[in-house]
């Protein structure tokens, strides 16, 4: 029921079709992201119309609410939410790391603190594995322990959550190895479920064709990154991510691990990076044989007025747009360019309206779903460096400061 | 280029078309309240989805921001907000009444203080004439005098008002007279724009069919109101609304007063009956002879988690809903309710998703606008009157304990 056929590549980069049991997905692949059960702004049908084939929900948050058990009985997350496309969901490690409070991480899992009411949580590989078992998603992510500048944080402040109670390992060659320990425990937890359901009765599993994802990780160290390879390949899952990348390390460091690593994981199955990127870093891993993404940056970019054009981003509050009637991008044929002016979104945007938030959201959607549907198209025809290339040429990530 | 044909009619119920210079308008309607330009949470492609056919602008924010000089080099409202259908637009009196800060009436008109940046402005029948004139509405409102009590005030912040700086008259006698002078003044400003624009080349003219509104007043006093009238028809507009309702006094009172004041106004002309209502009073008013109305309940309760449903009203937060699987009303073709269960939305509202307003605010408007053209319908037939009781029979007004 879940599969992967490479299609066509041109250099590294390849072209390939992910079959779930709720459909296919042309990869390479931008999945927007759902959190909680929608994309922010957006209704499925815009979704839909912007072209996405498959979305991520977001575990933690689910599973806090309104909780899996309940969107167990609801028969999974795909009829409880009415999304009846692909969907992958996360572990919910990330979240636990970066929104729970009082984090303990020991080898059995992670305890912490709902953001939403203090209340006391376990995640472990099994849970989490049982957890998405219950959501039902067509790909579900193993956990991983993040280590504290995975998420973000400083050294100073990994330091300081070393004290406040996180037990080691925090470095990133244990957490590599610990990773590795709790992928093997979620890979055996999800063949019991496969293998014996009625012997997890606790666990409603509502898509029996779910795969399941190991992350490799191992930071920006190559020689810790060939050695998470090895050992979440020699386990065996149904594809692979990369995970512990676009936390806060240089753009090139971070085109370089994957230029080193995504080689070394099976040619016959997706490769998946987690949490990337801006449109220049998709065309630049799947340069170097990335096959899905995912990301918040064109949603939450487009919340905060950040709107993506063929040459840059453009920042829509700015005074220069008040009396713009061109649209957002030119050749973009999204439903807000063909319909609405920079001068009538910059005016909504700034009283502060939902519906700025909406038509911005599906803008930058689209955005990302039309690049990768060109780069899918170059791979087929040959031309995937032609598109790299003029891509470069015309955008950039800078915030353009004029027209 | 404006115009109102009566088809049929059954009692006191009438069914019409408005002709327009941006298209027809099914009458009785439901106007949904785009305030700034946009209905709240909904991009137009809701709306026309939903089978709004008119929306109605607050000409008091777009005045403020972005301005109606903005709106007029864009080509006008249609044109800046790219509704290409029929619109109205109040005369900003309300707003000013109910949310700006520093209200000061005088006969020349009413001086206040933006609630944007407290900046000091001046809103005059001529003057609120020349700003609806460069939106470019197809149906502009006169400017009325609001007395306190008429924006929700009571007796004592009336007095107090008075006491602020408020110039009489402030009862409703001398506020009747005062509007209809002002409607005079409205009038003449405009036939002035009809017939000589380039003696007014301030005022950019981007709609020229544009048809203009009298406002009847007179509050809950029927021998008021029936000399507002006079006073109003004699002058002669394109339509006739009645104001000053759906100010907090009792149902049964307002409907009276309807039943009232519809018949004397002139049979060939619409009847717009303003910032009305619940479900029940557009049956009860459509019964008393109203052609049109305009409320933001159904948007506003929508944002708010009220649901409205065959039966009533439903508070999609209740606990009761969590695991509701049925949609909102079993019997509603909308496109909330084609898709989603009362226990998604819920999940949705409870987490202060964006969506839940969208979809949320969709149904309700499906609810409004499929239950107008429920009516139009009946009246063709001539089976309003069952229609109506069957309604009162089925739907409550007071929010649902139960399912």
């Amino acid at each position: 029921m879940f599969s992967f056929s490479l299609i066509a590549t041109d250099g590294a980069a390849r072209r390939g079709v992910l079959t779930t049991p709720h459909g296919d997905v042309q990869t390479p692949c931008f999945m927007p992201v759902g959190t909680r059960g929608a994309v922010k702004a957006l209704t499925h049908r815009d979704l839909e119309e912007v072209g996405a084939e498959i979305i991520l929900g977001n575990t933690y948050h689910l599973h806090l609410r309104p909780g899996d058990e309940l969107i167990a009985r609801a028969g999974g997350l795909h009829a409880f939410i009415g999304w009846p496309r692909p969907m992958l969901t996360d572990s919910g490690g990330y979240q636990v790391f970066s929104l729970a409070g009082m984090r303990r991480v020991t080898e059995d899992g992670v305890e912490f603190r709902s953001h939403l009411d203090g209340a006391r949580h376990v995640l472990t590989p099994e849970s989490a594995t049982d957890i998405q078992a219950r959501l039902g998603s067509d790909i579900a992510m193993v956990l991983d322990e993040l280590v504290g500048a995975e998420v973000g944080q400083s050294p100073f402040r990994e330091r300081a959550a070393r004290r406040k109670g996180d037990c080691p390992p925090s470095d990133g060659g244990l957490a590599m190895e610990r990773t590795a320990r709790w992928a093997a425990r979620a890979r055996a937890r999800i063949q019991r479920l496969r293998a014996d359901p009625q012997s997890v009765p606790e666990v409603t599993i509502t898509n029996p064709g779910q795969a399941q994802f190991g992350i490799v990780q191992g930071g920006t160290n190559p020689s810790l990154r060939t050695a998470s390879v090895q050992r979440t390949t020699e386990i065996g899952f149904d594809g692979y991510a990369i995970g512990g990348l676009s936390v806060g390390e240089p753009v090139d460091v971070m085109y370089d691990i994957v230029a080193h690593t995504a080689p070394l994981l099976p040619e016959s199955q997706p490769r998946y990076l987690m949490g990337t990127g801006m449109p220049d870093d998709l065309v630049e891993c799947v340069a170097r044989g990335v096959d899905m993404f995912d990301c918040v940056l064109p949603t939450r970019n487009a919340r905060n007025g950040q709107l993506l054009t063929r040459t840059g981003v453009i920042a829509i509050k700015n005074a220069q747009y008040a009396e713009d009637r061109t649209p957002p991008d030119a050749e973009c044929g999204c439903p807000t360019c063909r319909r609405f002016s920079r001068a009538y979104l910059r005016h909504l945007y700034v009283a502060g309206e939902m519906t700025a938030a909406t038509l911005l959201t599906a803008h930058n959607l689209y955005f990302y779903l039309d690049l990768m549907a060109k780069i899918r198209e170059a791979i087929v025809f040959g031309t995937f460096e032609k598109l790299r290339s003029e891509f470069h040429r015309t955008f950039s990530r800078r915030p353009q400061q004029s027209r």
